[in-house]
């Protein structure tokens, strides 16, 4: 790999999101067209929690390494988006709406008793890569968010049309997100494009989100194996029969 | 959960292995009965080495936290048993022979570029439970050990009758294991017995087997989705037909 400019950058990141980003994943086409069953529907809700319930954890864990509070200011706003203002406020407790409008008991989601080992090692993944990389391989790697906005309107227009148990309100949690994952995408690659000034640095972004793509998708294989097919529930994770 | 004498707890932690040790998944009984085709033994190899080539890592860090003199020492003999003495010995290297007879690059089998992203979340995920967790939990993650002179001895007897391309000189990595591991889980096993003295700290002991059994029960469902059915091939990871 040579120096590439600041765009073919930015060309390099679209294009690993266009073959790499989980909208492509096979559980993702279930769960957007209506084909999957409520079970699966509670069991990929469920099993995100455990994702949406760290994004602030590693968020304020790149804050911790961050030297400038320009930058730092502009990435606590992702704290705010995601824990609120105050209790029953931000994206997490719209999840938790979510998982309540499936019928999951909130306890046990909040408890993670009944998360798919993997799930649990493929955040935890994330957490740590966040935290032990360098501060720009953690910037990259939240660069999924350029591809999120899309994702998240085939979601609310499939879900609505297909599942009678999901409505407007219980999906609250995707209606909020668009705006503020086009506001941080944009700095996060505005970021990169200007701190990757070196080949190796380059290489090390690319590498960030191929990473970051391979945790949403090993978290769909991992449920797709459990409740799609073969259906091999791992033991002690959440089992619909229940 | 009220305090258990040493031999209730042995109780309890045996039977987490005869419910939740990988020995019991689909992908392993499909192995050990021949059903796998090579390119799946291959991939089932490939993805194992990572878990081999991370362990003096693991015992390592576990070392390094270890207050007393009888118990590091003790503890060594694991980074012996893995590494050995010299260059080319050493459970890695006899790895590397069964990656080498089943045929598959040994440069690529090192680089890790064909892994699953799933199998080194796992994996990651133990080498961090045992460097952040207590030294108590630590020792008990290492329990797996207790059940697997038993799987070694059926994987032996079922790869060597059923798959031509194996032979005697491609599990040498086997045939040492059992007496290391019955000596290497004996110790661990004592160590828990005497030491978790405390309802709680029995809780965790119980707990850091289950974890550990997650871990390696989460790198075989990872295989079989990928490999066996539906044969979903995450973006990167070997595909036999290249």
């Amino acid at each position: 790999l040579n120096l590439l400019s600041p765009d073919e950058l930015e060309s390099r990141l679209r294009e690993i999101g266009a073959t790499r980003y989980h909208r492509l994943h096979p559980f993702h086409k279930l769960l957007h067209g209506g084909k999957c069953t409520r079970d699966q529907v509670q069991a990929w809700a469920l099993n995100r929690y455990y994702y949406q319930s760290m994004i602030p954890v590693k968020d304020a864990s790149l804050i911790a390494r961050c030297p400038d509070s320009d930058t730092r200011r502009e990435w606590r706003s992702r704290l705010v988006d995601h824990d609120g203002d105050r209790k029953g406020e931000g994206g997490i407790a719209r999840w938790l709406r979510l998982t309540d409008g499936l019928q999951l008991d909130r306890d046990y989601v909040v408890s993670l008793r009944g998360l798919l080992p993997a799930t649990r090692f493929a955040v935890d993944a994330y957490v740590h890569f966040v935290r032990d990389k360098t501060l720009l391989e953690a910037v990259a790697s939240s660069l999924t968010e350029l591809f999120s906005p899309q994702i998240i309107s085939e979601r609310i227009e499939g879900m609505l049309n297909n599942y009678r148990f999901v409505t407007p309100e219980t999906l609250a949690y995707f209606s909020q997100r668009p705006p503020q994952a086009e506001r941080d995408s944009r700095f996060a690659l505005d970021y990169v494009k200007v701190n990757a000034r070196t080949a190796e640095a380059q290489r090390a972004v690319l590498g960030a989100l191929e990473f970051k793509c391979d945790v949403l998708w090993a978290m769909l294989d991992a449920l797709y194996h459990a409740y799609v097919e073969p259906r091999h529930i791992p033991p002690g994770a959440f089992a619909p029969q229940d």
